[in-house]
């Protein structure tokens, strides 16, 4: 078990200051009427237990490092957390997940047919911050987001496609690039790539800024993250909120996982494959022990932090293509920061 | 078993002609990149199953009744029919289906956790139609046109929590009047509603016109032809596409089964509660059998097809409302045989 590293600097006030703005600008879209019990309450329900407010704050701290005040960015951030709630609930079904924010999943709490339906209603209300009152956009400005949201969900259901699909499939030949693909689609799309983008195009007002910069930064950026991600699952103490080698459990394709299949003994790699080829259900907690043990013999875990370090400094370089003409300041800080914070957070 | 009747006149050819409209729009937008096998494969699958295309031709036909070309709204009818089977795929595995149109459910050939993410992938493609290349219509109709589907999407939900709710909770007490609360949103305002208002956007050029005229020529519509669809799973032979006694087997709260639980004596009333409250798997072949004789016996069937012939009357007179100014045409009469077709169709 790791200790808990100190992450100093600017990173935790503005999640705070920006997750509490993007808390109240998401209330004002839940909403608060009828079906309750089958619908609203399921759909409040993940919103509401909080989250690090990671990718709202990426998205109003660009605008605002784009010249733009917060309020002015609000919808974007509101549409982002939303989104992202709503792939959570679908996400907890398709993985068979059983924790969430440190409580059960949705469909265990309310069964899968109504929590389906509640990621569905979930997914569409995402849009009411847009289509809502943000006249002040024009129709230029409005349109090219919403494509970008559209973009942005078919990205993410590519790479949950990926990664369900090798689990079925009990896919155990992947690569480094496999996987660098499928965390593009699945994390730095929305995580990323959606928030620093659509926090531009509110900050310069410019409805033909150019894709690809921001492709690039949340690539590595993204990358870099969803390999913490994958390690704090393996290492997490209480305040991670996920099930602890969940990852493991589930039989995810992580980097860890793909690179401990490519260095195991035939023997061992066989092993695993029977027991990634199980449902999950016949899993036994002394494979997922065994599965753990041989991670720190091939220094899995380690390969994967190294691989999380390059693509921050990756990252590091595209963030100065993007921010690096622009004045200096908080918000600017803010984002450089938030690289170096997501490799060394434990939560 | 019913004989099949004979539903002549215009119905038949119009559906024939926009459907292979619509259908050919649709193909456009369906992907045909990668990820294949583990997503676009699933999601192209119910579209090219094909349908009746009522909705689509709906709306094409609204849309020339009030003075447009079919290809004007074709987007519009590709939006729908996009939207109705992606929401068929999600209902599916709310439902526990086993058929549609005719062959599997598509989790059942591909597994929950694809299918389910398939069906999000398809949601979104739905949007593709307006977003693409309607610079014509201008913003202000766009957007209309896209709230309007946001608002639909959220009925759908709506409804869909209902249904599911009374059958998760075993819920018995129903009324007529619950009944109809569910179908309007469920049935009514993707199959009607939208479908004639998006058509009535699109040939009006104006973003202000009000929507009441439309919700209410869509709700007894809409009740009508879903009485009708819950008689025909009770009474289709091979060309229904679904399972026969499919809604009993899945416990659905239809207006039959709402006027059985009303009709019936107590010790028949608790024995199909009993039934209602198995999980599907429990579910008895003999069982069924029985609930369906009683259905017969308390004349549950032809109390529907009544109600749904008042419902089809009331219909036709919202439609003059809309329609009565119009000048005559094919396109205008076909909307108004249409609601005779959905009460004599056998398919």
């Amino acid at each position: 078990m790791r200790r808990r590293q100190e992450t100093p600097g600017l990173v935790p006030g503005v999640l705070a200051e920006y997750g509490a703005l993007t808390r109240a600008a998401v209330e004002r879209y839940l909403p608060a009427g009828e079906p309750r019990r089958y619908l609203y309450d399921l759909v409040t329900d993940y919103p509401r237990r909080g989250g690090k407010a990671m990718r709202p704050s990426l998205c109003l701290a660009t605008a605002c490092a784009f010249g733009a005040r917060p309020e002015e960015a609000l919808f974007a951030a509101a549409l982002i957390e939303l989104l992202h709630n709503a792939t959570l609930i679908h996400d907890d079904i398709e993985d068979e997940s059983e924790m969430r924010r440190g409580r059960p999943v949705l469909h265990h709490l309310h069964g899968v047919p109504l929590a389906l339906n509640a990621g569905n209603s979930l997914a569409l209300l995402s849009l009411r911050p847009l289509l809502e009152g943000q006249g002040q956009l024009g129709p230029g400005l409005l349109l090219r987001i919403l494509k970008e949201t559209v973009r942005t969900t078919r990205e993410l259901a590519e790479g949950q496609a990926l990664e369900l699909g090798w689990r079925r499939d009990n896919v155990v030949g992947l690569g480094d690039a496999d996987y660098f693909e499928m965390v593009l689609k699945k994390t730095g799309w929305l995580g990323m790539i959606f928030p620093t983008l659509a926090g531009a195009l509110v900050g310069t007002r410019d409805p033909q800024l150019p894709l690809a910069p921001f492709v690039r930064f949340g690539f590595f950026f993204g990358a870099a993250f969803q390999i913490r991600d994958d390690v704090l699952n393996l290492v997490a103490d209480g305040r991670y909120g996920k099930e602890r080698d969940g990852d493991l459990w589930e039989g995810k394709r992580t980097l860890i996982l793909i690179h401990l299949l490519g260095q195991a003994a035939p023997a061992e790699r066989e092993r695993i494959a029977a027991f990634l080829g199980q449902p999950r259900a016949a899993r036994r907690e002394a494979d997922v022990r065994w599965l753990r043990r041989q991670i720190d013999r091939y220094g899995s875990l380690d390969y994967a932090l190294g691989m999380a370090g390059g693509l921050a400094g990756a990252a590091r370089h595209e963030y100065s293509q993007i921010y690096g003409g622009l004045n200096d300041g908080r918000d600017k800080r803010f984002v450089l920061e938030l690289i170096t914070w997501s490799l060394l957070r434990d939560a």
